[in-house]
């Protein structure tokens, strides 16, 4: 068989998305300043030399696993919600997504956002545009409610900013297997989010009926079943 | 003169505090795993061996910086917010403070947070003992409004970290002398807040006169004026 590879010489196949799944996970649990690609090499069961055949080195790999982060963000949450016309459900949708990929990929890839400096200038420039327009898509929505008169006398910004920060900051507490469920956290944060922006948020259905409520509210196709970064 | 020493040996003065506080920084910027002390040194103008003087290596530095940071919780957050009887006040005022820290610190301790998996476990545990005390308070106030039937239907933990995250997340946007002062976003951050978790948010005040809104609303003394992390 030939091995097909990228333009920059290295292999491409499933390993390669294992390769990034497994590192993520490494570099969210000891930093990735203090990991090597030796502990990455080791961790995988394989030589350096052989991590080498798929990543020309750490900054390459952090890239990767950005750039696949930054592809599920647009493939499961973006795409998705900009076919949602009405902003108020648009937002509840953007929310309650992100909140579910964050909490199912442990935040791993969440967490490697602030290594971005670690990058050199022009593929950090790359990795932070992809996030401005993630970021848009969240301001703007809250652009068309405020001139819908639906929002609350907020700054946009601070809003957009403060949505992300509870999303973001989900990993560092969410337990797996604990009291609530990803599904039920993202609805939990979604409510807050929505009461914390909206003149007139939507009453809430009984906790026991919640989980039929919100399928009915979402009102696009449920989220794939795919988890490219997960554990 | 008669140098003070700590009783590990070390020296206990003003150039302490200069450091914890340069130290911070550079942690902030470069990452504390990329940092070394031979980097510390140069930045603060020392030699390795007259840093060695005040610290007995990184560890015991990031230690001293995350004590203090969580001493200055307790200062100017926790001890004047417990003296606020009414639940709602309290958490007003409890987000305000925090956000003011944050930002005014440039979130060089709140960026640390993480870290605390490159301390010995039993100074480990010191730390998250202090933090677990600060979320608690935080999320009795939560526990204290239920109770009096004035929060929206929200899982009380999960609004508590929410809420943390929306003011943790604000150093990585937040930029000194832009459109917004710190305390104007201190107040957007806890106007969202509070919206996003009472029944009844309190009306807001026309945007001109928030300011002095702000001063009679929080009914305790000013924040002290001491920076001891800042830049």
């Amino acid at each position: 068989m030939t091995l097909k590879r990228r333009s920059d010489g290295t292999l491409l196949n499933s390993r390669r998305a294992e390769i990034c799944r497994t590192a993520a996970q490494i570099f969210r649990a000891r930093g990735y300043d203090a990991t090597s690609v030796g502990d990455l090499a080791r961790a995988l069961k394989m030589t350096k030399a052989g991590l080498y055949l798929y990543f020309t080195g750490k900054e390459a790999l952090l890239y990767e696993i950005l750039s696949v982060g930054l592809d599920q963000v647009r493939d499961e949450i973006a795409t998705p919600v900009r076919t949602v016309r009405d902003p108020e459900a648009r937002l509840r949708e953007l929310v309650v997504r992100h909140a579910r990929i964050v909490t199912r990929a442990h935040g791993a890839v969440a967490s490697l956002v602030d290594e971005t400096r670690a990058l050199p200038p022009p593929a950090r420039r790359r990795i932070e545009e992809r996030m401005r327009v993630y970021f848009d898509l969240m301001r703007n929505t809250l652009v068309e409610l405020k001139a819908k008169g639906r929002l609350r006398d907020v700054d946009v910004t601070v809003a957009a900013f403060s949505l992300l920060g509870m999303i973001f900051w989900l990993p560092r507490w969410f337990h797996h297997g604990g009291r609530l469920s990803e599904d039920q956290v993202a609805e939990e944060i979604a409510h807050i989010a929505l009461a914390g922006v909206l003149r007139r948020p939507p009453a809430r259905a009984p906790r026991s009926h919640r989980r039929g409520a919100r399928r009915r509210l979402r009102g696009v196709e449920a989220v794939p079943n795919r988890r490219p970064l997960d554990t």
